[in-house]
């Protein structure tokens, strides 16, 4: 962080690095780490403890490997490749690819990174937001990089539900077989089925999900049965 | 936001609502918008004139057709399904099918929502985090579920879902119903009702989905009936 001006949002930045994984924190020519900075750091005060306070944005270059400066000002001219910027997503996408020391580097609350911090650094990314309101909470813009390269680095995005495919086929015989005990229409028979099937397929239940649906239906089926029976 | 304590954070929600492009903001017993809550709005003061106070949750589930709930705290165990989540990327690229009004529900800074809110909700979902450190900033939590749904609002030419909520409510009923007619074990009843409203909140049914498991569900327990009667 670049002179932050406000103790709150380098607390704030502190609490979401240890969200996602951060640890290690520069900080050039802050202001005081006060009591609202560690307040809003809630569990992350030995990222507080542990940061690295420096004098000039040059210590920064001269410790890091590769340098990826934040900003939402963005030029028009594609002439100016100063703040010609590579969007978020599609740096997180590559970043990882990197070896050595990466320095993410955002700048002040109110005038952000001054051109000659921009140019030091090797890239420059931008948070995509709407054209209208670009300019962007400075603990906020710090916690979509962390959460974006998080997700790219270590997680995977798909859920994992226990979806067994026993109990899957069991769910749907026994949904095919309520069909048959309410004489469902033979003409809509088939679309229904099928339907079910999707909207299975699209809920993902977990196997608990499975086995307590089976049951229900498996109890409407019996009860249907059984007084069919005792006519 | 339900009962949300500190105006600083209201105003840093209203900031980030206007840097991706959302508009209503709805306030469930909040604290007073005061100076602070507007200095961290900075541009957004639209947003915050315009937002509307109610006094109980109730009123949002009656004006909202879809509702989801944002938490943290995630069971392990799967059998504890009103906290069974969603992964917010996940919830993102399919969100948007949905034709209606959805309201995505932030609890409080401290205690988040409480059960009954959750169960409220038609789906849950989680924001990636450490298993270390999962409690986020609150604005921060609003940021990045903004920031994923602006992501992927633009390309989603998808075929829209009629989620209607009176069908939903009537769906409802009839399972609730089911459960009555087989005589479904006291204790297990209200879990199992959850569950039912959470895998349709995942497959996000269509009109006609719905009518045609309200026709089976409600044959399934005429056919009950009916033989109950005849005894």
């Amino acid at each position: 962080m670049v002179e932050p001006k406000y103790g709150g949002n380098v607390g704030a930045v502190a609490r979401t690095m240890m969200n996602f994984g951060f640890n290690n924190l520069l900080l050039v020519n802050p202001c005081p780490l006060d009591d609202e900075c560690y307040a809003r750091a809630v569990h992350a005060y030995s990222i507080l403890d542990g940061a690295k306070i420096l004098n000039s944005f040059e210590e920064v270059t001269n410790s890091l490997d590769y340098l990826v400066a934040t900003s939402s000002i963005e030029t028009k001219s594609d002439k100016k490749h100063l703040r010609n910027p590579v969007f978020l997503q599609d740096f997180a996408s590559h970043i990882f690819e990197i070896e050595g020391k990466v320095g993410l580097v955002f700048g002040r609350e109110d005038y952000g990174l001054y051109n000659p911090e921009i140019a030091a650094c090797d890239i420059m990314i931008r948070i995509p937001t709407k054209d209208e309101y670009l300019s962007l909470n400075l603990s906020h813009a710090v916690s979509l990089v962390l959460y974006t390269l998080f997700l790219n680095k270590d997680f995977n995005p798909r859920e994992k539900r226990n979806m067994g495919r026993v109990e899957k086929e069991k769910l749907i015989e026994f949904f095919n077989l309520l069909l048959e005990e309410i004489s469902y229409p033979e003409h809509k028979k088939e679309k229904t089925k099928v339907m079910f099937k999707r909207i299975m397929g699209r809920a993902m239940p977990s196997k608990w999900e499975y086995h307590t649906l089976m049951g229900v239906i498996g109890k409407a089926i019996e009860n249907i049965q059984r007084n069919k029976e005792s006519r």
